[in-house]
């Protein structure tokens, strides 16, 4: 029977252990893809952008008007406008030809051209079309008034997007504005998933009387998914020391995989051959080995000849609420994505009943929201930690922290949300 | 020159003047398609979920120990612990074939299978292993401690997933659980994206002075993806109103899209075909004109032989915040999905400066987030409307509401996120 030492970190230790073990610079050698625009959302940019160009790249009327210099209209108002020889129209995407001198206007539209010699729009509601040559203009404007200058969107030789940057919608868009028709991204990790259990069977079998279907290729796959990554199915493992250690030699030697999550043979009892195994597979080995959280307690972390695997609890709310709290922010050093604020969805609530943990780990209280009189309430769901119905009930989760023995009846509670 | 009646309508109005137009009834029809669960996070469920088994159908030990009767520890204590006959123990995945008897216990681990005649288990950490024969408790349990009994998780036909529920890992995970290995999810709504305009060109061009890229396309078509649809990218047309009608006929008759996006060509201008083709194109046509928000007035709802058209402004500030705020709600209607928490990305932070509106539309400030001395500001981020990088630099919205007339400084808001 495997007796392991049981050194308890919290995740703050561990993610350091893990930064400090983990040798980024080889991994993100060779890691940048070029991919065209239009499948760059969701991706992390592998590259500073830089403008080449300013945009707009010509002064451009944000109003429907007439085009003037503005000292022609000082002083105009309803009671006594300024009159201004039309000279002619701007035609949408068109290099107006004409060069504007003093006393004269010129109609555009919103998005339209300054002419050389232009700089301000009148708005349309405050003049009159009085002739084909003639314009009335009842309201004075200042110098660059409605109009964005050639450079005041993007000006030329600007870092506009940092490396590591997660592209939104807009991100792309302003890369669609500079004409990045392709960019270069991180390749999306790779992460393996392997279920192992005597008692775990594939979902597509009825299980005995003491098996269980396999829950965490699915829980964790999506959470892969969601993380934004590629899963890998590996399937299911018996208790099997032999097949485990055949199957992790495997995917050591896979390039193609990047992170290995096992899930279930991580607690101390007669199946625990992950922790041996793992520590035979290469050095360093295991890293960590005991979470102060709960649950999730009995997790490893073990880094490999540089290929990083984590052993996960088999309990599918184990290993979700695991997954969120370590894998998760693993994953995004592993993505080359810096911070933004959103990459964790949380919203506040007051807690509608107290929560106790033992101080010196973090808990996670799965909660329902309800609105009650305009106000959100958190309502922990009960009901025994092995149940995945109770992960389902739940729309987020309240965390008590390291040093916290408690949270109270009516407290503010921030609560992050499963999606 | 069109001169169409603005008859401006808040968000709330338009949506509902679009739920009572929209025949909701044929156009779920044949929607359900039947995927692999593998595939199903993130989708919508196009069935009620109703479990066939109990989960986990047996009774199942939630720690390693001893499964006994409870009766036999009553009274155990450290001084004076109860002596039971070792009959066995139960290895995992297997039906234990022993009954248990008063008097017995066997030795059981975390997921194992309770003996018939057990009702509870005593944790390892309160026994002593005497010999292969007899072991020592010392604490006693009551009925069904440290089981999950076997209806406990999941019961037998109940309804445990919901019609139009969005599927996260956990749903998945649940799913899995049933041994549900294909589910009837509803077909991703298909998004057809048209940007109009003479000055747009498409991203591989450089603008002419007058010209811009074609911005629109990549935000919308990004924005599509976030909100869980198919983009389909029908590229540029040119400001001619023969030319709309054709693409918006062809959009009518494709079967396979679902809603018609198409920026710019909605202000009044010279430019507004938009409204006038929509008129032509079926009945009911144009259901609303005009939005009070800002940015985002000139946007058209029309809907035309039962498929939907968006117009939205030219200007991709603009167009992003009417998707944000008007479409994704009509998307949510799309993909049949029922309200879940976390389906838009909010943070509360203090806003850092006053900001100003009329009362009677909504307004959207950009803001910048920023953590100054353990509390998160919300900074108006400065810039015209038209400008793109506005919106790169902004992590999020802040809504001043239809009637209010302003946010001031140090005021709590809830900010809403863009990823």
């Amino acid at each position: 029977m495997v007796q392991p030492l049981f050194k308890v970190r919290t995740i703050e230790e561990s993610l350091k252990i893990f930064r400090q073990s983990f040798d980024f610079t080889p991994f993100f050698k060779n890691r940048a893809e070029q991919i065209e625009l239009i499948h760059a959302f969701g991706r992390v940019l592998a590259e500073d952008i830089v403008s080449a160009e300013n945009i707009p790249g010509f002064n451009r009327s944000t109003m429907d008007g007439y085009a003037v210099k503005a000292s022609d209209t000082f002083g105009a108002s309803d009671s006594l406008p300024a009159y201004l020889d039309l000279v002619g129209e701007i035609r949408m995407s068109e290099k107006p030809s004409c060069q504007l001198q003093a006393g004269q206007a010129v109609r555009i539209s919103t998005g339209g051209m300054l002419p050389e010699g232009a700089d301000s729009v009148v708005m349309l509601e405050y003049t009159e079309y009085l002739s084909p040559t003639m314009v009335e203009i009842s309201r004075s404007v200042a110098t660059w008034e409605n109009v964005l200058r050639e450079d005041e969107d993007i000006r030329k030789n600007t870092k506009v997007l940092e490396k590591g940057r997660y592209l939104r919608p807009q991100d792309v868009g302003l890369l669609a504005a500079l004409g990045w028709e392709k960019i270069k991204v991180f390749k999306k990790p790779v992460v393996a998933i392997i279920s192992t259990g005597d008692e775990i069977i594939s979902i597509d079998n009825k299980p005995e009387p003491g098996q269980v279907r396999d829950i965490n290729t699915y829980t964790l796959g999506a959470a892969v998914k969601q993380a934004g990554c590629i899963p890998y199915y590996a399937g299911i493992i018996k208790d099997n020391e032999e097949m485990l250690k055949n199957e992790l030699q495997k995917c050591l030697e896979n390039p193609e995989l990047d992170l290995v999550l096992i899930s279930g043979g991580s607690s101390v009892g007669t199946r625990d051959y992950t922790l041996e195994v793992l520590d035979y597979l290469g050095l360093p080995g295991v890293l960590v080995h005991g979470l102060a959280l709960k649950p999730g307690k009995p997790t490893i972390i073990s880094l490999n000849k540089q290929k990083l695997f984590i052993g996960l609890p088999g309990h599918p709310v184990s290993a979700m609420m695991v997954f969120d709290n370590v894998v998760r922010k693993i994953i995004f050093d592993l993505k080359g994505e810096i911070f933004r604020f959103g990459q964790k969805n949380t919203i506040d609530a007051l807690l509608e009943s107290n929560v106790f943990s033992d101080a010196g780990r973090e808990e996670y209280i799965r909660v329902m929201l309800k609105n009650k009189n305009g106000q959100l309430w958190a309502i922990p769901v009960l009901g025994k930690s092995g149940m995945i119905s109770s992960l389902a009930t739940a729309d987020g989760y309240v965390t008590i922290k390291l040093n916290q023995e408690g949270l109270y009846q009516g407290e503010k509670v921030s609560v992050t949300l499963f999606a």
